[in-house]
This record gives structure tokens, C-alpha cells and sequence, in this order.
């Protein structure tokens, strides 16, 4: 198989990190298929996430590596880990406690286009924390 | 609001474009929650897909707009656009007809980590179309 082929069709995970050393990763509830987030990894978190289990991102406003949940306690549980065809995204299928969003909603994509507008959102969800709560320690 | 609230938990679409002008979309299948791909849109593919409701990307080996399935029919009809907490991802809620990967397979994640190891990846699907067929003409 050519290099190519080899990334698409082979069974070597090679993710393609990008210029910044860094690969979009989608934690997607495994139970009900909703998706959480979407943050980035560097290699250390991947393999921290595929050694320890938990999800592990890398933070690219603190720069350090972020353990999800590290500060809410809300971990995700990692129970598999999809790369896609030309092995440049990631998934995680995680089960999880409580909210992932630090606004408070189960997922970070609680509003949607409302039709018809081009840029009005409406929001689709209820807030099942206080973030305020969780992260005023 | 200040202006990150605002972006955070207010109702204005203000996409946060990268460095490169793109930010990533996934494309999460509408019934089953399958999340079929991840690709990236500038402002125009997401102008385009708000205003005539089919998925439509940036291509960055083509550098141009790719209406997902110009080539191969399979198109993307979007019922809902979601966007996340700080408004640098984008999902597409679509309705499809058939396989969105070129690899033949319905989604492009088709490979799993194997559990226990570090980058030994095993298929989780089957193809659902020949891509030798529908990409020959």
C-alpha cells in the first residue's frame, strides 16, 4: 500500500497532527450519541488519554495539558477511540457524569441556527449544573 | 454581556474563524446521531450551507468550496446547524442517502483503537457502496 493508503485503509494509527502539533478530538457521549465538545490533543494527551482512559486534551488558552474535568470533577470515561479515513480527527466515545460544558450545559453545543435566519441562535437545552457552583473553589 | 459572554450565551451566529479563515464542522447523521465527518468551512461554505441548506465545505487540498457529494450525488441535507460555547466549531445535523466517505464506508470514522493497545486500529464497519464505482467517472 502507498503512504496514503496506508493512513487510510491500513490499521497503524498514525494521527496527523497539524502545524501546531495538534489534532481536533470529539468527546461524543457513548451512551446516547450526543456530542459533548470538541477540543484539541497534542501527542502527549492522546497518549495520556489511551493510557489512563480518561479523556486528556491539550489547552491551547493555558497551554498545559488538561485532564477533563480536573477542576469540575466531571471526567469523562473514555470507552472507545474512532480516527477517522486520513486519520486527522479523533473521537472519543466517553460516558459522563454530569455536564461538559463550564456554562453549564450537558453538551458545549446547546444553541442552533434558528431556520430561516442567517445568524440568530436559539438555545436548544437547560443548564443541568451551576457553574458557579462547580467552579468557584 | 462583555464581548465573550456575548459570543458564550448570547443569540448573534459570530463564528470564530481560524488563523486560516476556516473553523471545523462535523456532520452527525440527524436519526442515528452517527457523527459521519469532520471537515472544515470559511465563511463562504457556511454562508452557502446556511442559505441553501446542503452541506458545504471548504476544501483545503482543492483550495475551493466543496458541496459534499458534487461528485459523487451523495449530498448533505441539513436540518440543523448547532454551534458551540465559544463559537469555533460547527455541527451539521444532515439527513443522507448513502456513505459519506470516499472509502465507500458510511462514515468516515471506521477504524477503533484496539482496546489494550497503543495504535493498533480494527475496522467497525462495512463498506456501504464501491468507491470504484462511484468516483471512476
Amino acid at each position: 500500500m502507498s503512504a496514503d493508503k496506508e493512513i487510510e485503509l491500513g490499521t497503524e494509527l498514525k494521527p496527523k497532527f497539524d502545524e501546531n502539533g495538534l489534532i481536533p478530538a470529539i468527546a461524543q457521549d457513548a451512551r446516547t450519541g450526543v456530542i459533548l465538545m470538541v477540543a484539541y490533543m497534542n501527542k502527549e494527551a492522546l497518549d495520556h488519554t489511551i493510557k489512563t482512559g480518561f479523556g486528556t486534551y491539550y489547552s491551547r488558552s493555558r497551554k498545559k495539558l488538561w485532564k477533563k474535568g480536573e477542576q469540575s470533577g466531571f471526567l469523562q470515561k473514555v470507552t472507545q477511540i474512532l480516527v477517522d479515513c486520513d486519520q486527522d480527527c479523533i473521537i472519543l466515545k466517553v460516558i459522563v457524569d454530569s455536564g461538559q460544558c463550564h456554562n453549564g450545559y450537558q453538551s458545549c453545543f446547546y444553541r442552533a441556527l434558528i431556520k430561516g435566519t442567517a445568524d440568530q441562535l436559539e438555545f436548544i437545552a437547560e443548564k443541568v449544573f451551576d457553574p458557579s457552583k462547580v467552579y468557584e473553589k
